[in-house]
């Protein structure tokens, strides 16, 4: 069985030293959310996740859910954790102290996100759509409706879903066919069929809030005829209590690969009664208030779940005696650890992750300032880099979290194919985060045409690391740094440039080229991290000179050892699609 | 579940048009293998490989081998089809007409080795390790034990394992404990335990010969005191027929990550009697016989299992429709095969299948020659053709399987990761193929330091590749393609050089380099073998015109989208160890 120790030490370096968005500090409401609170907060979110959560992740694999006479029932152990999970107010950490939250910022929020994930991600999953479910409710119903459901949601009594798949339609979800007929109340009533629906059914909570995607009668063709309801398992009752069956039921549960402690639904609509949030044939854009802070969170599970990988390599490297190093003097069989490739194994590990949880830090800050700041400019354009960055979070922690959790198997060896020490698991648990909620590709697609494509906000983000880089470009120590950094935008701005003239001439040429490209930008960004962080640990070397000093050492391992592969991201996809459109593929 | 289909016509393209190896051609036994009857053994094989040994894949994975009272049962429809299968003489495909073998070469054994892999590596490994141990009692045992065990193993009713894993040694075979002690009657008693052994008991066959390393007490330290030994789960009596059992006994069997079909015994020896196979401290050497052609068939494994995925990948975009093309012009759904994205998924899988069943094609000759040549001279130069490559086919194919059984799970979205598209099964199966057989990291170190640095191999590949180049320098068609191989070439010697370099002063460089140059020499021999289909393919493409054209598509895609990956490889290798041997890994 795998282990996990929350990387506090880390998370705190970052929230002492890298608050560096000047807005981010402008929020009034956060202004008191200091060192001292978050290290408390972190040192109880590391508790429960170490202690209660992890055991956790390997009770649901080797006992997954079980569907039986149209009930799930989650795997033991969950559902008393899961009430001190709620009871310790975790569900709430981020949620607004008028529905009863605890009013955290996604940079404090986060950290638990991925300590979260790191424990047990079919575990997080069962709260993880309340918040999806909470921010949508929060910024698309009506007043009435948040009283009504908000606060159980907030408590974790009542947990959420969001059911936009059926089995023609993932991607596209112009083909959904689940209709809404309004009722002569004012409420609707659904009936169609979802998948894939996370948490779809269980036993942990005393009601479940679906929010669900649908067509109304008359509404436009496609994706423009789209609306959002609010169809609670149960129905709610005038005074807040829970009331008779809704007409859901569940008429399976998936078989899968991993996130076995997680039920994933096939959910059947029959006459629902479901309540219209937002404006009617709006449903996709309220839709995505939710999906998009869940795209980022998935890129958060994919760095959590690569830290236990991580740590539980690094452990066995330490303990796994095998051949001899190349400055073996004693004639004893080393320590893998002692071992070049192996080390090289884990700084390759190591300086992902580090550079994952700098860039998340530094996106949790923008997260803030766009739902929280005074000024709307300023709002929006915080708003503008969240969009920005949110498929690249997304897709490439996502991707980082295959390479990292597979790299983890290949250095246990034969051990790490087997399933006791459940190393294997997180490569199987992880292996969702590229796929749901929009796969990696529609990210790359949607990051290419959304957004680099169709306006400047690639331009605001390269001038924001070249400031960086000019900003520091008298500091000797991070002369070569700032060189490769400005020699990667340089590539990620001629690739850039590609795709626009592209655009006009070839547009499978764009669209052939987007997954390479939010390659590269995953990769700077990173570099832009690692520079950040580079300074502050030149800076405070003096402090604690062991952390600081392998902060340099694995900053480097980053530039000199992942960075080239921006260059063969870059030279694969300008060589456009001929091939790629012409094959018969008989 | 999935499908397969056999690529008799691909597999056909190579026999009939690739068997370029001169001394090949001159090997007497081999010159009645022709088409005709080649093409009939592939559509015996291909029938048997999809009706009856495909639907194993799943059984097997769904109904796991089960350990109970000391014995291992197969799963269910197992026995049955092995009995059809060595009934049909399929185990004896490439043995020795001597002792009941059909005496075909690698250049169709290997075609069906892919097959059975695409099929159920699970139900593979039963007679694999066969095959295994029949070549190494072929070449090292004297003609008593020939005589007594190789008809029953090439009957395939008896079958054989490799044991050399202890838990305290994988890689490292120096600290083998398990103890073989000399008997009066020239016969050995094996003590000690063995670990990850595949097959290593089960319900298919009368008998199974465990092929034993162990130390005899006295013997020099390491790996100059280990020997090799038979040793049968049942005693074999005077007149060859199975007698009372042997003191080998079956403690546990591994829960596995995939080949959950297969059987991965630990084995218990006590006072086990075993016969030496070959000399006394010499049993490295003599394993090593079986453990590089086992290393070969493994590259295949991967091969194989990313055909499957292929395969299966290819009918589902043709079948799901979502989203819209660039060139939808009717507003309908389109097929995703109509996406660019898509595409490239499918051209990535199908450019590496495709050159490395050619490459794998163009080593089986080598080691056809190696084997059979009556020339020693010419026989020891394709032996060094075969070390070089071994550990890259070994490496370079699992690894690209599971490059390519990741994207086959993409492409399927959610449905990939459920366990009934049998998609992610793939995956899960071919995540053993880059550990055991020796780990990829350990085969690239054997390459870089015993078969690049140590000698001229390389060269010799080197100059065969330039030659090809060459001999096309007026052929217009393959210019483009000559001109990138030969830059590719350069990279690849430069870093030849760099190692060679860094040999004599920073070991640690060369160390840590490893993995990519094994990966750059496999991108390039792919190169190699791409430039090959593609001259044949331009000289027949008015023969059968969509086949050649798509190759010659193909090779496009491999030479524009897949070889850049060659120089971030380059580029990170050559930026040294520095940071990784400075890390502390707190």
């Amino acid at each position: 069985m795998t282990t996990y120790n929350a990387p506090v030490e880390d998370m705190m370096f970052l929230f002492d030293n890298l608050k560096d968005n000047k807005e981010y500090k402008e929020i009034d409401k956060f202004k008191e959310i200091n060192s001292d609170l978050v290290k408390d907060i972190l040192v109880q979110a590391a508790k429960i996740n170490q202690d209660i959560v992890h055991p956790l992740a390997k009770a649901g694999d080797d006992n997954p859910c079980v569907y039986e006479n149209g009930i799930v029932r989650s795997p033991p152990g969950y559902k008393e954790a899961y009430n001190k999970f709620i009871n310790d107010g975790w569900t709430s950490l981020s949620c607004d102290p008028k529905y009863g939250g605890q009013g955290m910022p996604k940079t404090v929020s986060t950290f638990f996100e991925e300590m979260l994930s790191s424990a047990s991600l079919s575990f997080k999953l069962y709260s993880e759509l309340s918040i999806g479910a909470y921010n949508c409710i929060l910024h698309h119903a009506d007043e009435k409706i948040k009283e009504k459901f908000l606060p159980k949601i907030v408590e974790g009594k009542w947990s959420g879903t969001m059911c936009l798949t059926e089995s023609q339609c993932g991607t596209d979800l112009g083909l959904i066919k689940t209709k809404a007929i309004k009722n002569s109340d004012g409420s609707f009533s659904l009936t169609g069929q979802k998948i894939f629906i996370t948490s779809g059914d269980h036993d942990l909570t005393e009601n479940i809030i679906h929010l669900v995607l649908a067509k109304v009668p008359g509404s436009p063709h496609g994706t423009k005829g789209i609306s959002l309801f609010l169809v609670p398992k149960f129905n709610v009752n005038e005074n807040g209590s829970v009331g008779s069956r809704n007409g859901v039921s569940t008429l399976s549960i998936e078989t899968k690969m991993g996130i076995k402690g997680s039920p994933t639904c096939v959910l059947n609509f029959d006459n629902a009664k479901g309540f219209l949030i937002g404006k009617e044939n709006k449903g996709l854009s309220s839709m995505f208030t939710m999906m998009n802070l869940e795209r980022i969170i998935v890129g958060i599970q994919g760095l959590g779940i690569a830290e236990t990988a991580y740590q539980n390599s690094l452990a066995y490297c330490k303990e796994r005696k095998q051949g001899k190093s190349n400055d073996n003097t004693n004639n004893e069989t080393d320590l893998i650890i002692k071992h070049a490739d192996i080390r090289r194994s884990l700084m390759t590990m190591k300086s992902l992750i580090e550079g994952q949880r700098s860039l998340a830090f530094w996106l949790s800050q923008q997260v803030d300032v766009s739902l929280n700041h005074s000024n709307e400019k300023i709002k929006k354009e915080a708003d503008d880099m969240v969009s920005l960055m949110t498929p690249v979070v997304k897709s490439f922690f996502s991707d980082m979290g295959m390479e990292i959790t597979n790299e983890a198997i290949q250095v246990f060896g034969g051990y790490g194919y087997t399933r006791d020490q459940g190393i294997e698991q997180l490569y199987r648990d992880n292996r969702i985060t590229p796929i749901y909620e929009g796969t990696n590709s529609v990210q790359a697609i949607d990051l290419v045409f959304r957004k680099v494509l169709s306006n400047k906000i690639l331009d605001k983000f390269v001038n924001l690391i070249r400031n960086e880089i000019n900003n520091n470009k008298d500091n000797p120590e991070l002369k070569n740094f700032s060189d490769i950094l400005e020699k990667k935008i340089i590539t990620l701005l001629n690739f850039a440039k590609y795709l626009e003239q592209k655009l006009k001439i070839q547009k499978d040429d764009v669209s052939a080229a987007c997954n390479d490209f939010l390659k590269v930008l995953g990769y700077v960004s990173l570099g832009f991290s690692w520079l950040k962080m580079t300074k502050i640990s030149f800076k405070n070397s003096n402090k604690n000179k062991d952390f600081y000093n392998e902060k340099i050492n694995t900053a480097k391992y980053f530039f000199d050892k992942i960075f080239p592969r921006v260059d063969s991201h870059y030279q694969s996809a300008i060589t456009g699609s001929e091939s790629i459109m012409k094959a018969k593929f008989h």
